[in-house]
């Protein structure tokens, strides 16, 4: 792991580092903001999954969360959304599928089942390198994310109970075996049998029995991938209720898609998080 | 004028603009951060120059500042750093001259003088145009920038001290006549003959007699343009306490250029306006 850059943000530090990752073949980049209390005590750590096209530059810059993460002390980690890489595996014309829309799940197909494994960086490898390289974090953590990344906050979370303290996200698909981001992905990803997409989508999931203590939701509704029918929120919103998942989803009367929407409410969400990891 | 974007952020609309600019002989654009107080009463604005490179969008996702805006009751002007258009001489070799690099000043010589007219704008036609399209805002205005805009905002209000209510800045070029971006950009736009420098010159124009209220700057210990000797704060420094002009200047330790050290210090630039504007 080599640190590349170092940034002082509020009174801590964004640094970013890049690492050769075994399970996704190629070097990845991440960044990691300690807020000031770093200094003086471990601290927990909130993972930050992004969105489509994004790497680990756009949260960290526009999302306005080391402001709220300084004030209530915990680290952010903000991976990139797929592997990199000119041997990785790409779809120029598409920003919906291969560099910079890995959707945090383990492909099983040719060509992308040589590099992309999100679903194993998030959940397994990256969390090892951070507790071996950060001697300033204990073992809590907590998963947010937006859109494509508030998917893979979700399935992250539902799946490994027991890994992450809470989960949040902003705008997340929601049941993306019926969006058309999912199903197309899923099926470059996954392949034809639809069944084993299930296991990467947050309404099954709940339906098929997997439970955390509590989510929050945002959702604008001036959302144009929600009218789009991407997001489902309202499927997600009936399995949890069907399971009884306690489940708070907020919708935004007049936001929209953007960091703008995240960045207004990204406080209540660190707030949300600080709270689980005391 | 014709609004192009209007995104909700923090209760309030972030809404973007184009206009017919008469003095920059083409068509401009500028944001406006509308607070949710807009609605119900008559807001001060504060304007925001940006620097090098930028447009109108570098501050507004990334400096933080819609959030202090509506706590504490102000609308932010995000203007544009240049004339723009295909008709717009350019120096694409460069990223201090030309497009992105208008300096805030009023060229004098061929290419640059049939458009660059930053000054005027500012201080001139962009206020009327805010004053005869937005009934929710009242007269009284204020002034800050970054780098290049940091420059702009300290020349404007030293020069029109009844126009902008308070002024202050983010590693603003204090002494541009002496930095070699200034030097480049003023000999380009106005000439050879540098006494006329002098008056797009901040530290000169204090040495001249120039005087307003009280001027905040940040400036940090780490940013790399301070040590190449392009932002050169300590002989505004100099010139503040020759001519007894009211000047609080911290050096923030161990901060860059970014916009992370920005939006680590906007709040403290919001309070000191919004305090200035009651």
């Amino acid at each position: 792991m080599e640190k590349i850059e170092s940034i002082k943000e509020f009174g801590g530090y964004l640094n970013r580092y890049t690492h050769y990752s075994k399970v996704c073949n190629s070097n990845m980049t991440f960044s990691v903001y300690l807020p000031p209390q770093a200094q003086f005590e471990k601290l927990p750590s909130l993972y930050w999954l992004s969105g489509l096209t994004c790497t680990d530059e756009n949260a960290r810059s526009k999302a306005g969360a080391q402001r709220y993460a300084a004030e209530y002390g915990l680290a952010i980690i903000f991976p990139d959304t797929s592997p990199r890489g000119d041997d990785v595996p790409d779809s120029k014309e598409r920003y919906d599928l291969g560099k910079g829309a890995g959707f945090y799940i383990n492909a099983t197909q040719t060509p992308w089942n040589e590099y992309y494994k999100m679903y194993d960086y998030i959940t397994q490898e990256l969390p090892i390198i951070i507790e071996d390289n950060f001697p300033q974090l204990n073992s809590k953590k907590s998963i947010s994310g937006h859109s494509m990344g508030g998917h893979g906050a979700l399935i992250c979370a539902l799946k490994n109970p027991d890994l992450f303290t809470s989960v949040s996200a902003f705008a997340p698909i929601c049941n993306p075996i019926n969006s058309q981001w999912g199903k197309n992905c899923f099926s470059a990803y996954l392949g034809k049998n639809e069944l084993v997409w299930n296991d990467y989508d947050a309404t099954c999931l709940i339906l098929n029995g997997k439970k955390v203590k509590n989510i929050l939701i945002d959702q604008g509704t001036s959302d144009e991938f929600y009218h789009q029918k991407q997001l489902l929120p309202e499927n997600f919103i009936a399995a949890c209720k069907k399971e009884n998942q306690s489940l708070n989803l907020r919708f935004q009367d007049g936001y929209d898609h953007s960091y703008h929407f995240i960045s207004s409410f990204i406080r209540d969400h660190i707030i949300y998080h600080a709270e689980y990891l005391k």
